[in-house]
């Protein structure tokens, strides 16, 4: 993923951002209040919008449209990347995003949608209800008066489209490949020349041989927009983004207004659409992979020791603001769960899983 | 798991179940309305009585007590075992439970928690919510009068434990191991002498080698239960119950009298307790495996001609209802769900796993 890419199926996009200066005043009509919710998607883009979309159709139906939930696509109030500062600033109510778009403004908010080398969706769950990854969110939001909940998951990201094999380290050396975000910092300490480009022009760049690879998202989106047409050399397992949660956010202030009762409506429709979207990227993954291979592309898992320099890359990324005291005890945190809950799951239901299909074929 | 193992815990147990007789009435009192849910756990079983609780809370809660949930556990009101006709015939309005306890009632009911060489949590979920299994679900139920979520899901139960090891299937011949339901059924096929011992008596019979070997929930329970005091060889992965989901159900008259908001809060809460409750299974057990293994536990892993031997017997005691057209309907869509949606994971997270954990040690 990256943050222009989800303004490329936007239906208004952003020049209308820029014309919209309306801000959004708090409705009251019969007991009713309307929240504007605006997100970092256009409303085009499968998966990560229908989460959205979940939040606000699921908020307005539990509460009998006391809270009616008015959502503004990418650009139709706001620009994708405005999201933040206008619920900040109370410009907005809510926003649906990727919480790791707003690094600028804490570099934690990193691990509240993936960091390289971290959490699988699995493990962002295990670490947020159970080992203080919810109270850590709360925390850092409360710096910049939002009040969120992780809403959302694409699952593993795929680990991209590549012109020619990755055989050792030493390919990525000047290899021109488009990653955005910590794993693509950590790309470049690889040698790869990390490219940004924006994602209505990924295709055109890949297609004329600009860059070698680029990641997307996985095989549904990857599909969608058309790489296996260039290039059918897929390498599935990244190690980018392990598990990208989405997160709903809240005004503070208008948070500490909600009744009790519509809080935790907030907050069941949150961990709901978190699984349920998960598991529509799962299917719609499994049933993608399915087409890309009869399609003809060749699905392929990087060496040994490539995955070896994805590491310790990683560490080095992720080690690069532990000045900071709060991004400290989020980085610890996180990492302290990850280790201690990774180590029954790949002895449970991965162990289980390799057995199943080996016998199943 | 076992259907007589939950009542051990039990503050009550079956004899006042068995000397209540009073039918639980809706009651109304200014617009509220109390629901009575009856559960198949007693207080005391951490995880799954949790998972009960979570959802009278929350419904509660959500709907500012307009459903006030009153939550009755195994034997307060009814036995667990009779949870399924309490509700089917009104006398309770919800139950909490796992629904392959009423395969009696139907054999298709083993689907909506788990089967032996079936889904993992995270398929279930993929099926659930987006590959047919919610309305085969509720199209099960409507025979019996009920409407149901899952709310709520163990992760993959652990292999057990053992006074010897496994090396070939032959191993199993005549040994006595307890595991009820499916997963027993099918190690019957292997030779095994598969014992039905109450949960509170399964300590006693390992300890005085009545029995060989015994299948639990996993290591939060199962260090609960004290095994590694008998035998340190312990089998992580089982084949048994992959990912054994909850349910929430409904009585289908409470259920059409309900208001639309307040069915959206109970999908909602019930989606909500399946990720919540299975990241806690995964927390607390990843917590307690690294207890074990320092207790001294051999943590082991079957061969893989003993899961061929598994898979084989798993999928003859799975075609044995095949004739029931329902069942049918359900084996086969959740058995297409699985092979669709694993191909993906196991590229994805389960690579991605593997490398991270084998890079950080």
């Amino acid at each position: 993923m990256d943050r222009r890419s989800f303004l490329k199926n936007s239906a208004i996009g952003g020049s209308a951002a820029a014309a919209s200066t309306a801000l959004a005043a708090p409705a009251y009509a019969q007991g009713r209040r309307t929240l504007t919710l605006v997100t970092t998607w256009g409303r085009g883009l499968a998966g990560v919008h229908d989460s959205a979309q979940y939040c606000a159709d699921m908020i307005t139906a539990a509460t009998d449209g006391a809270l009616t939930i008015d959502l503004k696509a990418a650009g139709e109030l706001v620009g994708a990347f405005e999201v933040f500062d206008a619920v900040a600033s109370g410009q907005a109510d809510m926003y649906h995003g990727a919480d790791y778009y707003f690094v600028g403004q804490h570099p934690g908010f990193a691990y509240f949608t993936a960091v390289p080398f971290g959490m699988t969706a699995q493990e962002i769950q295990n670490w947020y209800y159970w080992m203080g990854g919810k109270e850590l969110h709360h925390e850092l939001g409360e710096i910049f008066n939002i009040h969120s909940f992780i809403a959302g998951n694409t699952g593993a990201q795929a680990g991209g489209w590549f012109s020619r094999e990755i055989a050792s380290p030493e390919d990525f050396n000047g290899l021109k490949f488009r990653m955005p975000g910590l794993g693509g910092q950590a790309l470049g300490r690889l040698g790869a020349s990390v490219q940004n480009i924006p994602g209505a022009e990924v295709y055109q760049a890949l297609s004329s041989g600009a860059i070698d690879g680029t990641e997307w998202i996985g095989p549904w989106a990857d599909e969608k927009a058309g790489f296996q047409e260039i290039t059918k050399i897929y390498y599935t397992s990244g190690f980018h983004e392990p598990g990208a949660a989405l997160s709903l956010a809240t005004n503070l202030d208008v948070w500490n207004e909600l009744s009790d009762a519509h809080k935790a409506v907030i907050e069941n429709v949150s961990a709901a659409a978190h699984s349920i979207n998960l598991a529509q990227f799962m299917a719609e993954n499994g049933a993608a992979l399915q087409r890309l291979q009869s399609a003809g592309v060749e699905l392929k898992e990087f060496p040994d020791e490539v995955w070896d320099a994805f590491g310790q890359a990683s560490q080095e990324v992720l080690e690069e603001n532990m000045g900071d005291e709060l991004y400290a005890r989020i980085h610890n945190s996180a990492m302290d769960s990850m280790q201690k809950s990774s180590g029954w799951i790949a002895r449970s239901s991965g162990v289980y899983t390799a057995q199943r299909d080996r016998v199943l074929g």
